[in-house]
């Protein structure tokens, strides 16, 4: 026969008990949880670096180059509209490019701009890896801002991005601009640059590659696209190959003192500047109605504007929203008396350039 | 018979009235003293206006136009040499220059850079006004140190402070340059505008003038003068009129980083951004060893450099008083080597410009 033990419990045993093991709970909860918020918070990338993230959505800007007077050399990323980019690391050397989108542009990677990136962005991997890029463009090609630039450096930043960055702004350039060229015909950077580091670069030389970027005040922009297409290689073809000393000087006088207006915060003095004097008289003979749309957007209270890139889109600097709107219902009075589709927008310099967004992981 | 009153006063009434008194006499003392204070202090201008100053001297100093990629818009003010002038005022519409030194420059005044300066500025004075100028040059005419800048500046603003400083520094500028036109064939204020705002200063523009102060960090300049003559005119008239659009973005895409790296006191990228594709490789021939100097400067330590305005005299900039001094002993190495007589100075960019001195009032 076994033995048996009585035990004799009171009832403050199981009060105390109950308060004792709540005081556990509520500590163990605490402790888990700022446990938690220490890694999702402060360890957010170490985190993620170590976890394969395969596919990643991209949103690539739109962007103003040669900001009128900065030919070749200055441009601005945009608040928007945006490119949008699903890219997908696979385990080959391969670039896959799927449009979703309808303007049938090539999806042979050396004829593609994003391919052209991709696979210089390649060459220097020697692992065996490949990108599968859905492309929807909202950026329309050829509407001169910046529309093959964001194809380019989404592609390389969302890239990148996956590769667990490990090339550098500058290098990113570089690949993108091999997808640039595809659509221009030329190597250039004063759409890319801004398009990766955000805001105002001026690419002040490209061989070597040397990026500076400028700061600025808050600057609204308003941008009429007349639905014509002007090809970056058409409208580059037109310029004058010689220019006179005389407009040359003319020319870096308001591109130094645009650079100093916006690094000064002066907006009179940017307005001031925004003077060009070499590509406009030859280019805006290409976009309807030029001179008006620029003389009504300086009436209505813009700073000042121009061609953005090689056209045919128009940009307009503001102050304020409200200049910034007051410039737009200008530009479209213009245009309604005249037998053409054109959009408008309104948008910001950016201080962002490629934006990343996490799909699956 | 008269009255007669005897007043018994008691010793210890002397010695609180002595208290009393000595302590009228030390606050009087203070009030007097802060009274002077204030006057001499707060008010020094004020009531130096309006005492009547009939002359004064004046140190205006040399400058150096171009700074290399600057072409006709860049310049800066050095600390030294200075030209001197004594300026006196007198009563009727005149300009009398006397010249103090050896260079037998010519004193009708039409025909003079100081006349030139004076005459354009009391055309803007109704008073029966004048001038008599003793002018000792220190900075010899056709250095390339802006001498003449030197002489037109130094006699406008002085001639302004003379006035009741009723003209401002861009109305000083427009008179200085009548002056400046008489030495060099053209109105141009790249030596003119850092000589009265002292500093660096940008031309945007002539016509409307546009002059904007640029910043800088704290810089050493190298000076080499081989006593040669290079007449501006000269060295204007060998330079081509059309320059190709790429050798013009490249030159603006430096001028922009030049700007950028004055701003940010990036002493790397003013120094790669000190380059010269246009008037440099057409310049420099005019000058002995140009580009042995310059590799041996850029050997030395210096951030770079070039020719001085049009030249002969050569500048290079250095981040410190040490470097600066390398620079200069490498200049002399290369100059000991040939027959040719030089100077060589360093200095400072300058925030002072044009200085004045009281002489009689």
């Amino acid at each position: 026969m076994r033995k048996q033990y009585i035990f004799v419990i009171k009832e403050s045993f199981f009060i105390k008990a109950k308060i004792y093991f709540s005081h556990l709970f509520f500590s163990s909860f605490l402790l888990l949880w700022t446990l938690f918020n220490e890694i999702t918070n402060f360890n957010f990338r170490f985190f993620m670096s170590k976890v394969s993230i395969n596919e990643i959505n991209v949103l690539a800007p739109a962007s103003v180059a040669n900001i009128v007077c900065g030919f070749d050399i200055l441009g601005f990323a945009l608040n928007g509209p945006h490119d949008k980019m699903l890219i997908r690391k696979t385990s080959q050397k391969e670039v896959i490019i799927i449009n979703k989108d309808n303007y049938n542009l090539p999806t042979d990677p050396p004829k593609n701009v994003i391919g052209g990136a991709l696979l210089a962005l390649l060459d220097k991997v020697n692992e065996d890896i490949g990108f599968i890029v859905e492309s929807t463009k909202i950026i329309k090609p050829g509407s001169g801002i910046g529309s093959s630039a964001a194809s380019a450096a989404g592609a390389v930043v969302g890239a990148n991005y996956l590769l667990g960055n490990r090339f550098s702004n500058e290098e990113l350039v570089h690949f993108a601009m091999c997808g640039e060229e595809i659509a221009s015909g030329s190597k250039h950077a004063d759409n890319i640059a801004p398009c990766i580091y955000g805001g105002i670069t001026l690419v002040r030389s490209i061989a070597p590659l040397d990026i500076i970027s400028i700061s600025a005040p808050e600057l609204f922009v308003t941008i009429l696209h007349p639905l014509i297409e002007v090809k970056t290689s058409d409208s580059r073809g037109i310029l004058k190959t010689q220019i006179s000393l005389k407009d040359a000087v003319t020319q870096w006088g308001n591109i130094a003192g645009l650079v100093a207006g916006f690094m000064k915060n002066d907006y009179e003095l940017i307005g001031r500047s925004l003077i060009d004097v070499v590509a406009e008289p030859i280019r805006s003979i290409l976009i309807p109605c030029f001179d008006e749309i620029k003389n009504k957007s300086l009436l209505a209270g813009a700073l000042g504007g121009g061609i953005s890139g090689s056209g045919p889109s128009v940009f307009m600097l503001s102050k304020n929203e409200a200049t910034a709107k007051a410039v737009e219902l200008a530009m479209i009075k213009v245009y309604k008396n005249i037998d053409l589709n054109f959009h408008t927008y309104i948008t910001k310099i950016s201080s962002q350039g490629v934006k990343i967004q996490l799909e699956n992981s």
